[in-house]
């Protein structure tokens, strides 16, 4: 596993993160020493991940308040980096009343905890000899540490459940193809790299036992931002009768977002798709709520309808 | 329109190729001597798309008879050097009574004489503003002029029917990106590349009226294969009540395989998908004829159940 200072860390006068749009061929480091600087590397995807980017908004608000910024300004411009992770505002508003620096590294800590249950919660669902496919990467990487997704499939990989992980590439930016295949193969555990659209072959010819997900936010009735390219894989697992496990902390729920129609989605660059000519590139999709099998959190297993259970788990608002 | 001859043709002692694997950069043509060469533009995807790899081997094959190779070798070599595609197999069949140049040229002229009436016929099916997606190429640089799927596209937009193309990018070799929205682009048709992943959300909006899609072979029964991704395409459009048109010849048509299952699926190099990470990289799936909405040949558009209206279309076994 890698360790959740090596992917961000907060130091005395700077916050630190591993620059992800390099990874897997260099490991550098990217120096962020106010909040704007944090801001834009949240911006620009040198972290990227909704629970990472929390924690890296509350290492950036930490920083600045200790060295004397603005704090709404701080927070401000830490809020407005991206639009569709509800854990950026979730972070910001645990570190309102204590921007200390221990504060968000307990926060960071907790994170990475809550993953951990939710990969032994997800591998209660798993049956030995299973054939994942993930998307995106919901690794350690996503989550500053263990993972969502992968970290669900850690946990079956050492309880001797999991067989193989499809990775689908996940254009335009390779996250699968760089990152969770990167975070597997450092595991050992069995994985091949896909074209995003060769997923629907596998599931005909009955190669995917399950897909499973992180999430950038959740609603209230369940709908689930995601990576573009997740609703697609919702609706070939309906018709193909495999399970879409969701695995993400209460920190990516968002009560206060009635359903998916609410949440704002990213538009980036079109340049990220393609080269010379018109491009269309949103950054993420949703996945309606009667598409998702099961919502896991670190608090349990959700299956529909999903608000109640949410609640009771204690989601934010 | 592309001219054909600049796509594809025979001189006296050469067969010249486009180089489609540089376009939009660059235009380059690649020239082959031999029976060989030309298999080995035909593996490579100097030339790519069914209909313009039959008229490349029927080149080839006349190129090397009229040079003194071995027919029957030649026919080998070529006939092996793409396995979904039938157009391979149907093309050096009909040269094999009349291995004369005036043949080929004729056989590439019919080719480009069906696109037109395959695309007048499409039309008929579209109305007006209508929002088509498309996939990989299939454009005059995949049938040696005008175009199936692309082809229907230039004529509904001639006709004031065709609003907007979505243009999927087609990893991983990008077809669509560079070939499709490189022909778009000169016919001045408004379009937008995506990633192949978003064609789900953008469905889910209401973005989308058709999917349009060529094939690589269609069976008795009308299961097609086509490049990878379009059976994704297909149950997405299906579970958004779209309707999907597959445009092909009829000698994409193979009345002797009787169903998908029956159609060889061409693996290629995994390095194609990704870096340094084990890769799966199947280049076609097979959709099930259930999930297409109409086949349009040359002889008109087809609906289920296939068999018979293929057969009275005079598509060979």
């Amino acid at each position: 596993m890698l360790e959740p200072e090596r992917i961000l860390r907060l130091e005395d006068d700077r916050v630190v993160f591993l620059d992800q749009r390099r990874l897997p061929l260099e490991e550098v480091e990217v120096e962020c020493r106010t909040a704007a600087e944090v801001a834009d590397a949240i911006r620009t995807m040198v972290v990227r991940g909704a629970p990472a980017i929390g924690v890296a908004a509350a290492y950036g608000y930490a920083l600045a308040v200790a060295h004397g910024e603005p704090p709404a300004e701080a927070e401000r411009v830490l809020r407005e980096s991206r639009p569709t992770a509800v854990n950026l505002a979730w972070a910001l508003d645990e570190m309102h009343d204590d921007p200390s620096a221990e504060h968000a590294r307990r926060l960071h800590a907790d994170e990475v905890e809550r993953c951990r249950r939710m990969a032994a919660h997800t591998a209660e669902l798993l049956t030995p000899g299973t054939r994942a496919l993930t998307h995106c990467n919901a690794g350690g990487l996503a989550t500053g540490g263990y993972g969502s997704a992968v970290g669900a499939l850690l946990t079956a990989w050492e309880r001797g459940l999991l067989e193989h992980v499809w990775v689908d590439e996940t254009r335009p930016l390779l996250q699968g193809a760089r990152l969770t295949a990167w975070e597997l193969e450092t595991a050992e555990i069995p994985h091949a790299v896909i074209a995003d659209s060769a997923a629907a072959s596998l599931m005909a010819r009955g190669d995917v036992d399950c897909v499973i997900t992180g999430a950038d936010r959740i609603a209230a009735n369940g709908d689930t931002a995601n990576k573009i390219g997740t609703y697609s894989l919702a609706v070939l697992a309906r018709h193909h009768a495999i399970p879409l496990y969701v695995v993400a902390p209460t920190s990516t729920v968002d009560l206060a977002t009635a359903d998916g129609g609410a949440i704002p989605i990213e538009e980036r660059d079109p340049a990220e798709v393609t080269t010379r000519f018109a491009a269309h590139n949103p950054a993420f999709d949703v996945t309606p709520a009667d598409l998702i099998t099961a919502i896991v959190t670190e608090q349990g297993v959700h299956r529909a309808p999903y608000r109640s259970s949410l609640v009771a788990a204690g989601a934010h608002a």
